[in-house]
């Protein structure tokens, strides 16, 4: 395998990359998000990079994403891009999701990363020194000038700050930069001088940005002073070796220090990607001022050491959904006693502190297109609304898009088939792997499992029930242990003891998984009088829609047929919430008022929704009429094959 | 010797006390403060208490003080009875001082003792259990619920009691009461919610009073909820190894761990009494909600563990004037990390918080009367004012009043002098000692030294310039190893290996401190205009003016010469100002505008305060005008002896 180093820019960071990746894998890889709406089918034309220097091996021509001038000057579709020698690769802003919600926020009041205004500030003040006829205080002396210089009124000192005035006030003739938390309220509460330090100390501060995922944890830094940030930096949430779902964690935490070694465990994962970043990017740990953290609701509790026990007894109440600010080194954080947190909000025991940074960062909240957010997960969560209202829910669609509940399902990790292609002429089907140019098959992954069901479908290898049609495929259709199956790769070729198959009871799960998710969609919009037809815009958010195939997810009935350019993949949007707020006190009090504007609809007890349910466990639906376009590419792959 | 137990009521303490010892110093001993303006010299009339069983041996008959029908019953003086066989007492609310502090309290607005509104408050809420169509989170429900039951919006919680929450709400069906700590400012902050219980826990909370002297300390316990408190406990400040003044422990702090070292004696000083409270009244630990802490400026950051350093480096500037409000254990205090601590604003480095809560407790800022308030010691504070306007000083005395600088000076412990007369014809004199009957006398505490400078210049042993007149007391003036000297006691009659003795120096250290204090009133009364003659009132505070004989204060001009019953002695006003607040969250608001209302001088700044001070250098005064009955009684000692 050769390996060449890839340059993105403005970042400078290095990469190293194996010939033959994309740039938009590779990107990734990196945790530099490039915006790829089409999941990197080459079809949506927005993840446009500028090739520097260096050369890929490109796909496509200009075609229709590019004028030749353009063209002529490097512009590229990421996802078509492949490595062939070193390469420097400008991403531009457009194409950052992080970027793009930025931009987007630009004509907001609050947010221009020009000009951050975020809730924990470093403010300079030159004071003057003490005299025999002004001998306040230094307490005194810094809160007056706070008031005369920036006026703060009523602000009040950390213990912290107080201990470390003294010396700070002169070690640089009384010139000191004071961090300063301005709580979120109304009437504004009074602000608090968290820390206190020379003037002279030019270093600027930062803020440790959080997403925690039931599988996997993100951070990354933002400048607090300038507004920029690093790459955001991933690791496997340590706590998956108690379960891998949060009913297994909730289960766990319940039992014995159940509780304290799962907050330990998510602890040492944060704090290890903290001490990452600190080093990569060179802060100093006591440049940290503040953490803001997003994620679901038994994760924020977990983080906080605060029992979930409840989430999942019903009437389903979380301890907190609403978050006090919190000292980040109380909870745990290895950061100054000083550094400020701030949890975000969840709406309900199911729908979390990631889904109110989610809608933040997506903008939906101060847009009047009718919009669908979804997060696709072992817990579905899906919002509908636009700037006037939103309601929410949560799905409980099981494991099947992580794998779980499947045969051979397994995560999105090297090994894992990922997409599927069935060549109904020939009868025969090719499929990929995730790893290594060769790497044998040892399982499927969520967005495998999806290819694999929507071309057996379009195929008429699988019936709209979601049963095999043995004369359709019959070198691959057999009667195994598990009942029905499709033999996908026969032992010889996969790294398995076996044959590597897909049963009829994995494509049930798959189905009551996406019906799951539909129908819910179905139920928040008929909740105010709405249909899919009514949608101007979806968002899909997380990092299993990274890898979503938009054309397979409509065709087994996961996402509503609707254009593809309705669609938009904004990443990790959790994370971006959490960014967001670092940078902006008024986008902190925004996500209470999300929060609160919520209007949470749980499911189970929504009528209607077992109707909607039941109607959804076919392939696409039982009613096909809402999905036109698919029951049209079925109808004309059948008619190619007879 | 013999002992017999003295009953103390409504207290029901139960005292052992020496036969012959009076029942002023018994209450004393067993920190039951009884009023006594005259420092039981049986003149005031204001330590009235009632011999409700036993009895005791009194020096008087009714008298000025008491009805016939009041002697009947039991009413005595309590400075003026001694113990001859177990008794039975009961102190009236207005022989105490604090219990007077809350009578003058009680036209205004905040304080009833009878419903406190303490800044840290425990709320009792039924709520409602979820259910499926309100299913809000714990912490949500719980603020809204004390925003409807107890019009608090906006409240934040905080962590601790996020922890105990869901359980606390589930022990007792959703009825809970929530420790509230309301924070003082404008607008009112929100409030915080610090702890939360089952509401059928019904133990009251109770706050912590404390006053840090510079040589002892004292604490009681307040019930939050009845507003009664317990009798005051003290002990030596265990700092008192590392420095007898706060010039003495600034220099240590500032020495490698010093610091450190000190908070930690001051601590343990402070966790030991605690304890000793706890277990005397029976209360958990854990139903201390509040800690109240007042004392002089340098206490109050070595208790908070802040550098005192530049607290005695001019321009004298304390690190913290007003205090942030802290949580008690993160200082040190054995108590729950929820229990809030509030610690007394100070006006400036050397009129500390002590102050400052002795003003509150006196009244004197609601009160027309022009008053004069005197804290006596090494530095000796000072406060003239009333409701409209109030200035203060320190005048730095030196340490004579506590024995310091004094050849056989002491502090007023057994076998300290404490009493003198002086027979000018006879030419003799006696001495009283302070412990067992007998006793021989080893040194010379405070009070001791006024009283013999006080007689030996009434007598004409000394002269208006503090030197021995030899043929006025041939017998005892000689000349000594320091110079001129008086013969107290030969060696013999001691406890000394040598003759009791004071010097020339020490009646001229005398006189430097007396000038000090008396120089300081002078300043702050003209700097408004106003002599001494329009002085209304004067109050004492502090240990040492427990044993001040206030006509031997005013013979060597100590104190201005006014008529007796223009003085009162309020006791540790310190500790009486920190009980105050632990119940009233108003007093707290206006121990900030007491502290921000004081205008302070800096006497070695202010023009005048010299030639004041040079004036003062002599017995009683250079102005022998200011003290006409002195230098009348003086003139008839002395006619008689001619």
């Amino acid at each position: 395998m050769t390996v060449f180093d890839i340059v993105f820019q403005p970042e400078g960071k290095v990469v190293p990359a194996a010939a033959g990746l994309s740039i938009l894998d590779v990107a990734s890889w990196a945790g530099l998000h490039i915006n790829a709406s089409c999941a990197g089918a080459g079809v949506c034309g927005r993840c446009r990079v500028e090739v520097v220097s260096g050369s890929v091996r490109c796909e496509t021509g200009p075609g229709a994403y590019f004028s030749e001038e353009e063209y002529g000057r490097g512009m590229r579709l990421a996802c078509v891009c492949h490595v062939e020698g070193p390469a420097e690769i400008f991403i531009p802003p457009e194409s950052r999701a992080d970027a793009s919600v930025f931009a987007k926020a630009e004509g907001h009041e609050e947010v221009t990363v020009a000009e951050p205004n975020p809730p924990v500030r470093e403010l300079e003040l030159a004071l003057a020194p003490p005299t025999e006829t002004d001998n306040l205080g230094d307490s005194d002396r810094l809160l007056a000038g706070l008031a005369a210089t920036h006026g703060l009124e009523h602000a009040e000192l950390a213990l912290e700050a107080l201990l470390e005035l003294p010396d700070a006030l002169r070690a640089d003739d009384f010139a000191v930069r004071a961090t300063v938390y301005q709580p979120v309220g109304e009437p504004a509460p009074p602000v608090r001088v968290m820390s206190v330090r020379p003037a002279r100390d030019r270093r600027p501060a930062y803020a440790l940005a959080v997403d925690i995922g039931t599988t996997s944890v993100w951070a990354r830094l933002v400048n607090q002073v300038t507004g920029g940030y690093t790459p955001s930096m991933g690791d496997l949430n340590g706590q998956i070796s108690f379960g891998e779902d949060v009913i297994s964690r909730i289960v766990f935490a319940d039992k014995g220090d159940g509780l304290a070694r799962l907050q330990k465990r998510v602890l040492e994962s944060l704090n290890h990607l903290l001490d990452r970043l600190l080093t990569e990017y060179e802060v100093d740990r006591d440049r940290i001022i503040l953490a803001v953290v997003a994620g679901n609701t038994t994760m924020s509790h977990l983080f906080a050491g605060l029992s979930p026990k409840n989430i999942r007894l019903a009437p389903y109440v979380p301890a907190a959904a609403g978050w006090p600010t919190l000292r980040a080194a109380e909870v745990g954080l290895q950061v100054p006693t000083s550094t400020r947190l701030l949890i975000y909000p969840s709406v309900s025991s199911y729908v979390g502190g990631d889904i109110v940074a989610g809608v933040l960062a997506s903008g939906m909240y101060m847009r009047p297109e009718l919009t669908l957010f979804i997060d696709i997960g072992t817990n579905g969560e899906i919002v509908v609304g636009n700037q006037d209202w939103m309601t929410c829910a949560a799905c409980s669609a099981g494991p099947a898009f992580e794998g779980g509940g499947v045969k051979f399902g397994m995560r999105a990790a090297p090994g894992a088939v990922d997409q599927f292609y069935f060549d109904p002429v020939a009868r025969r089907h090719g499929l990929t792997v995730i790893g290594e140019p060769w790497a044998k098959p040892i399982g499927i992954c969520g967005s495998g499992l999806i290819s694999i069901v929507s071309e057996l479908f379009l195929s008429g290898v699988l019936d709209p029930q979601g049963k095999f049609v043995p004369e359709a495929a019959p070198d691959f259709i057999r009667d195994g242990e598990d009942g029905r199956e499709y033999l996908l790769k026969p032992q010889a070729e996969t790294g398995l003891d076996r044959d590597l198959t897909i049963t009829e009871i994995d494509v049930e799960n798959l189905i009551r998984a996406k019906g799951a998710m539909y129908s819910g969609y179905q139920t928040l919009l008929e909740s105010v009088g709405l249909t899919m037809n009514d949608l101007e815009r979806v968002i899909i958010a997380g990092g299993f829609g990274k890898s979503l195939n938009l054309t397979n997810a409509m065709a087994i009935g996961l996402l509503p047929e609707l254009p593809v350019e309705k669609f938009t993949y904004i990443g990790n949007s959790s994370l971006t919430g959490a960014t967001l707020v670092t940078l902006s006190g008024g986008l902190w009090q925004k996500a209470q008022k999300i929060k609160d504007g919520l209007t949470n609809f749980e499911l189970s007890e929504t009528p209607g929704y077992m109707d909607y349910y039941m109607a959804s466990q076919f392939l696409p639906h039982t009613q096909s009429d809402l999905f036109p376009r698919t029951m049209d590419r079925r109808k004309k792959k059948l008619v190619k094959l007879h």
